[in-house]
């Protein structure tokens, strides 16, 4: 895979992972259809797929077989989705639009996006139990347990209900990353520790490295989304634009200006360059993903 | 444990289940504050524990250590709380009390009733998979997949979108029995399974009888649910009383009426019994689990 051109890798990553979600979703014809329809309409067919990219990216690194990653790769990309759909619900953010289209309750019905995502955590669990995915099951077991970590109430549910508590409130800087550390970062952090934990095992300083870029890209991944939100319109978005601000939420932004919020991206993004840049060429996704992400347009 | 009176090992394994939970959920204190709070809240101090009995009634059949069955008792009280809080919110059965409290989205709000589902969900399978629960990791890895796919769309969501479809519908016995199959079944089916894989191993006709009592127990479960439901005032049981009748939805009560229903909870009891009487004097606790389920009052 090394050589090919990163946009090429990308979209062969993209590829395989909407593929093995195809596969992993149980078909709109089986029993409750409504269900199964209404699951794959939220996973399937949308999104930049940039936790499955990180999983893939970080797998390389250890030799990973991409048949493994692709479990993975669902897993992440499942909690992920999952957590889309009950942020759009009402009683949350209350969004109509979602990678471009209706939101699965305004699709669908509130109780189907309730139970949508109750269905894609478990089947993300699913994902990550039913193969083997180490040589050894103990590591497999702990790689799950990092998944409910990350997902739980000390991980992106907990960052939710940092973001619900903050809404009208003023924040300092240190808040505010304290909340994206838990809501996009630990799921993303999660991604690229997960993806090494299907191959050999990495030297620690070249795990620690990793970590430590995984947190970077968590971070950077949030004040990019914060600068695009503010600036961009809802077409290109594929979601409702400036509905922070709307929402009077905190975000890098409102609380640095655009400016400061665009010198932050560049400059967390050095760091997680620098961070990876020792792991050698086999880290080279790695770095053109930290790069994409803060390029990114949408 | 054999040899002492039911109530007394009852009363034992509720009290273990209860400080197995306290211990798991996160303290209160620990931020997030309110959903920590909330997540207690919605677990702790409530309910029979009918699926953490069945893990350790189970459990006593493969010699399985206590402990061990204590994280697969938390994990799936965990799954069927999560669902509780979900189903209890406006978008589904809208109702205002539970265990003789407000419901979670009563006593804290919507987005925080929302959350505590999924993160309790998280913490489920956190629960069966931070510590060693069989001699053989691969073995608590199917574990794993066992429960992720009792409390997926083929399993719990599934029968509660199967539910949320029927209302107002005409079932036949057939479609009834097929969505408490997946709604209550699948999930009190697991618990007696997962019992066992904490232990020794079963021989095969043992397993197949164990998985037969429990497909009856989730059925007996069920129906006794509907009738206790049609017959009992809100103060016995806890929660609203007749809210089936009000909500126009099947159950075993209106399409058989309640002499036959009763007829069939105690044919179903009789089978249940029959079918751990094979098993020795080990499977005591299952056959009076059974008997339990269906003489309750709430």
């Amino acid at each position: 895979m090394n050589g090919a051109d990163f946009p090429a890798w990308m979209a062969t990553i993209q590829q395989r992972t909407e593929a093995a979600l195809a596969a992993l979703l149980p078909d709109a014809g089986i029993a409750p259809a409504r269900l199964h329809g209404a699951m794959r309409y939220a996973v399937l067919d949308g999104g930049k797929r940039v936790r499955p990219l990180l999983v893939h990216a970080a797998g390389q690194l250890a030799d990973a077989p991409p048949e493994r990653l692709d479990k993975v790769a669902c897993a992440v990309e499942l909690i992920h989705a999952y957590s889309l759909v009950h942020d759009d619900l009402p009683c949350m953010d209350d969004d109509v639009l979602r990678r471009g289209k209706p939101t699965v309750h305004v699709e669908y019905d509130e109780a189907t996006a309730l139970l949508v995502g109750d269905a894609l955590q478990a089947l993300a669990f699913q994902s990550l139990a039913e193969a083997p995915l180490c040589d050894d099951p103990a590591g497999q077991l702990e790689m799950i347990t990092q998944l409910a970590r990350a997902a739980g109430s000390r991980g992106m549910a907990g960052g939710q209900a940092i973001d619900l508590e903050s809404v009208g409130k003023p924040l300092t800087r240190e808040e505010l990353e304290y909340m994206h550390i838990h809501k996009t970062g630990a799921l993303i952090r999660a991604s690229v520790l997960l993806g090494t934990q299907c191959g050999k095992p990495l030297a620690p300083a070249e795990a620690d490295r990793l970590d430590r870029y995984g947190k970077l890209v968590g971070l950077l991944f949030q004040v990019v989304d914060d600068i695009l939100d503010a600036g961009a319109d809802t077409a290109t978005l594929g979601k409702t634009a400036g509905k922070d601000a709307d929402h009077n939420k905190p975000t890098y932004v409102t609380l640095l200006g655009l400016t400061e919020a665009r010198a932050l991206a560049e400059s967390l993004l050095a760091d997680a360059r620098q961070t990876v840049a020792a792991l050698g060429p086999r880290a080279c996704r790695l770095d053109e993903l930290a790069t994409f992400i803060v390029h990114r347009k949408f």
